[in-house]
């Protein structure tokens, strides 16, 4: 069903504007950079407009969020809105602090997202206003509570409630629009020691969902089947070097940049509802 | 006599806020992971209260340092210190700049520190006032011309000062209170040709007394041994896979993540006095 | 005719101030290790001019300018250029946004450089004043229809106007002053589908810079053939060990770091008009 994703891709190379924290976003252009697209990281309110202008969508990640870049993250949505580039929303750590859960309120009250991406206690956050958040890294608790057919209820309701794609991620992840739901079963538990692979997944949306804008939902599944594919690939590479999570973390980019779409399809643990 | 800190440290993963520089955070929080932490990177003034209130402990470095971002500081390390959280210091650069010193001098009195780590040159910029700082790596003078029993009596003397524990790094780490020193010979001449192995063991420091905070001196004499142990790892595989010090800098946070406790324990160079 | 550039550098081990972008500092920093210098990353205004003034030479990369950041540049250059510094400029992305282009127009106008060193897009957008900058990668139109013979006259036209040494790099780079030229075969493709190529072979401009003050169009030039030759080799390191883009960029800096004058002589592809 992810055909020609990939393809398209690498084909129309799309430009991706990422306003984004300063700890992942090298891997994170890295990332845009393995999957096909060409990255720009701009976050200053007196040239995003114009940035966003020439590119073909925009990312917007919240993980070291300075409050000066909160009116850029907005100015930027509403002229990627206006462009109708797609917009994805990593909400990282909402619900850590009162400013990143109002920053979060903001954004969403003044930009339309296309895909907002995030562990699964982020999306409850926002789906909820409240959350168990533990830190950046989903909380036990929420992910042992749930079944997945609360999840695919909880992101099929946020997904209603702002016209978008959720994509809830985990152990298993699940991306959902109003109607349908990809649960993704790729990914592998050591990948929750690398930093970054969550922003490295946003990222690869964006890029995706760049070059495949009227195929929104699977461009999205696809980018979280595709990491974790490559999380499985990179973690079985850790174990036969005898390496760590550092060299996890390089194999994940490159098993990125060597993916095409036979190996997605044979390698991706996709169900839809 | 470090047997349980790690195993300690991985069964409470503690939840590590840094507030640090824009150089080395990648790898910051990639060593607070592997080293059995979670991190969360945040400095916005209006966030790091809440932010530091879910976490274990606090690392403050000031490898970058921008203006607006030392309230912050503060405001982060009173909180901490309501709250009993040790609290790191990395004074990066100390006495390159006046207001590098400066910062410095503010954080020291309004924050209480647990644990302050930094080369030779940095912690007898603070110990005097005045060094001969060249740049951010130790300056050859100051290693050259102090003995031990100088950098022992140095050491202490602050540690009283500051009622905190000072580690001075160098070819011979001195991780000193005012009463007793331990001085660890692991390490190797090649971690100065990597960015980031100081802000990285000082990053480990916040995480290994974050989970043993009734044990700080062994914690943070232990993370010194553990850091350079991994670096004397790192340098064997660098010069077995013939390759050069970026793979180092990837093998020594690979070391650090498949550290146990016996390996340290063989492994460790360490003298009480 | 490149014999003492490197031995230079790594007997003087300059002190390179870096204001630069928080997407490839880490990678600036430790190639500036890899090839013979000592980092130093600050970019507070308030303290930019204790720091160049310890320094050796200043790199100036606008990669994620912020508008506060601009005078510190400013206020650096100055200093730099008082103490006879060589001053290093990556007018990343310039052309992409009007903000980034009025800021080289001051930092032109107000900072003498030594060296400019952009993608052919962003010298031409530096030489016209209008590019068709395509993001911070080099537009292919850009690179199709010029011939060598405009590259060189283009180059020597901005040198002679801002009175110093202009790199046009790309899959051939051309380093100019007024009356000489360096063709440059040196590299591969897929460095490009690494982020921060350019930016660390502005750094290694600035350290090699730094240490043959006398003899900067040489350094400026032996950094571009060093710097694609360790291209060539990581991408060779890269299909032998069957890896991907973020390992060839660990093999980059690790090239750097074991390259010697015998390799890089024989390795170089240059060319004198």
């Amino acid at each position: 069903m992810f055909e020609q994703i990939i393809d398209h891709t690498r084909s129309l190379c799309p430009l991706v504007h990422n306003i984004t924290n300063y700890v992942t976003t090298n891997d994170c252009a890295n990332m845009v950079l393995a999957c096909g697209g060409s990255p720009i990281m701009a976050d200053d309110a007196g040239e995003v407009e114009d940035v966003t202008s020439i590119c073909d969508s925009l990312v917007i990640n919240i993980g070291t969020l300075h409050k000066q870049t909160l009116p850029a993250m907005i100015k930027a949505g509403k002229r990627a809105n206006e462009l109708g580039h797609p917009v994805i929303l990593d909400p990282v750590g909402v619900g850590v602090s009162r400013q990143r859960t109002q920053a979060v309120r903001d954004l969403l009250a003044e930009v339309h997202f296309s895909v907002i991406r995030g562990n699964l206690s982020e999306i409850k956050a926002i789906a909820n206003g409240v959350g168990t958040a533990k830190g950046v890294d989903a909380a036990l608790a929420d992910t042992m509570d749930c079944s997945f057919d609360e999840v695919i209820a909880l992101t099929r309701s946020l997904a209603s409630r702002c016209n978008c794609i959720i994509a809830a991620t985990g152990a298993t992840d699940v991306v959902s629009d109003q109607h349908h739901s990809f649960l993704i079963g790729n990914g592998h538990p050591m990948m929750s020691k690398i930093t970054g692979a969550g922003c490295m997944l946003t990222a690869v949306m964006g890029t995706w969902c760049g070059a495949n804008r009227d195929n929104l939902l699977q461009a999205a599944a696809a980018s979280a089947a595709a990491v974790g594919l490559c999380g499985e690939i990179a973690y079985q590479k850790m174990i036969e070097t005898k390496t760590g999570t550092s060299s996890m973390r390089t194999y994940l980019i490159d098993a990125m940049s060597l993916l095409d779409t036979p190996t997605l399809l044979g390698g991706m643990k996709v169900e839809i509802r």
